[in-house]
């Protein structure tokens, strides 16, 4: 299965080369993330594209110091929705009954479903659900990434506030929650590049109950 | 691209039809799912497989009656270690020392920086990070299962507290997270599955930052 070899060859790359990620490639990944799972299809969440050089540089000053943060083509930032609303969801319900054809009417149940789940939380709470979405997108953009052969860097390791004020993001009503530096491996300066992958044994990762 | 086809052609299924997914199938589901990444390689989750269909109908109940819950072939449990401690991480460290054939001294620093961070956060803090690791192997397991042409269901609809009893986990350390339900659609029966993929556009969710 070619997933499997895809997962096999992909590692948290902490240097990377410089080079830069081809355009096909680079729009492959991120439609690979607009295509990802997301409850209720809700997608509470954008994703910042950043290449220009000097953002970098105030990128990596909040994200302590990391090498990878410049030494990548591109950085994925993935912002959660910093608050939940209903007209959050009235505007998708009108894109889905405009792209399915149907009246918005149609859809009242599903709205009523999503904003009574929206409304029964905490704006925390809801803060929280919409950043877990967003790690649904970048376990699929880092397959995505894989299955292309780029190397990509999931990153927690961030000020998200730091981060934030360096990209306006709180005017923009998000929250940056990961950052998936995309790029090449360095594989001289890295030494995880030649190093064993370590998981969890399937007998101790997985429960079997019959 | 096979993913972007693999990710079109899926879609929370709501109506399955019991078929069975093959062992090599499900297998290979499962490998993609340890290999998938975790912050650190950490992975602080477990995942629960289950069949059994006496299990599946107390699961149900705990669920909203969700008839995919009995109509898979199996379900998935994703679940997050509730407590994250420095004995989890001696185990991780001791592994990796295993595996790469080094001594456990030289991954000191490694050990010490996990440790910090855990030790720096509230014991909710760590079940809402473990949570989130677990979100990037759900997205991982739905990718493999496209690629399989399995068919899978996402839940986060099901009563957490009232599933973590039916399955003992608090007496395991657990805490259940999401279930994905693996089977085959039923296509007379489930309206989604003709139904147009509704997912914001590359526009509105993808901010360019030159």
């Amino acid at each position: 299965m070619k997933l499997i070899e895809d997962l096999n060859w992909r590692y948290a790359t902490k240097r990377m080369t410089g080079e830069t990620v081809p355009e096909e490639k680079l729009q492959n990944i991120l439609e690979a993330i607009r295509l990802s799972a997301s409850s209720m299809g809700f997608m509470p969440y954008n994703v910042l594209v950043i290449q220009d050089p000097e953002v970098r540089k105030k990128i990596q000053a909040a994200a302590y110091n990391q090498p990878q943060i410049v030494e990548a083509s591109h950085l994925l930032i993935f912002a959660a929705w910093a608050t939940l609303t209903d007209e959050q969801v009235d505007a998708y319900m009108n894109q889905i009954a405009q792209e399915r054809g149907v009246d918005v009417s149609t859809l009242a149940g599903f709205a009523d479903s999503l904003k009574g789940t929206i409304n029964s939380r905490t704006a925390e709470e809801n803060f929280q659900w919409a950043a877990k979405q967003s790690y649904i997108a970048l376990g699929t953009g880092l397959v995505a990434a894989a299955a292309e052969r780029v190397d990509a860097t999931p990153m927690e390791g961030f000020d998200p506030a730091a981060l934030d004020k360096v990209l306006g993001l709180a005017e923009k009503g998000l929250r940056s929650i990961t950052i998936m530096a995309l790029g090449y491996r360095d594989t001289e300066k890295d030494f995880l590049a030649t190093a064993k992958k370590v998981r969890r044994s399937k007998k101790d990762l997985f429960l079997e109950i019959a």
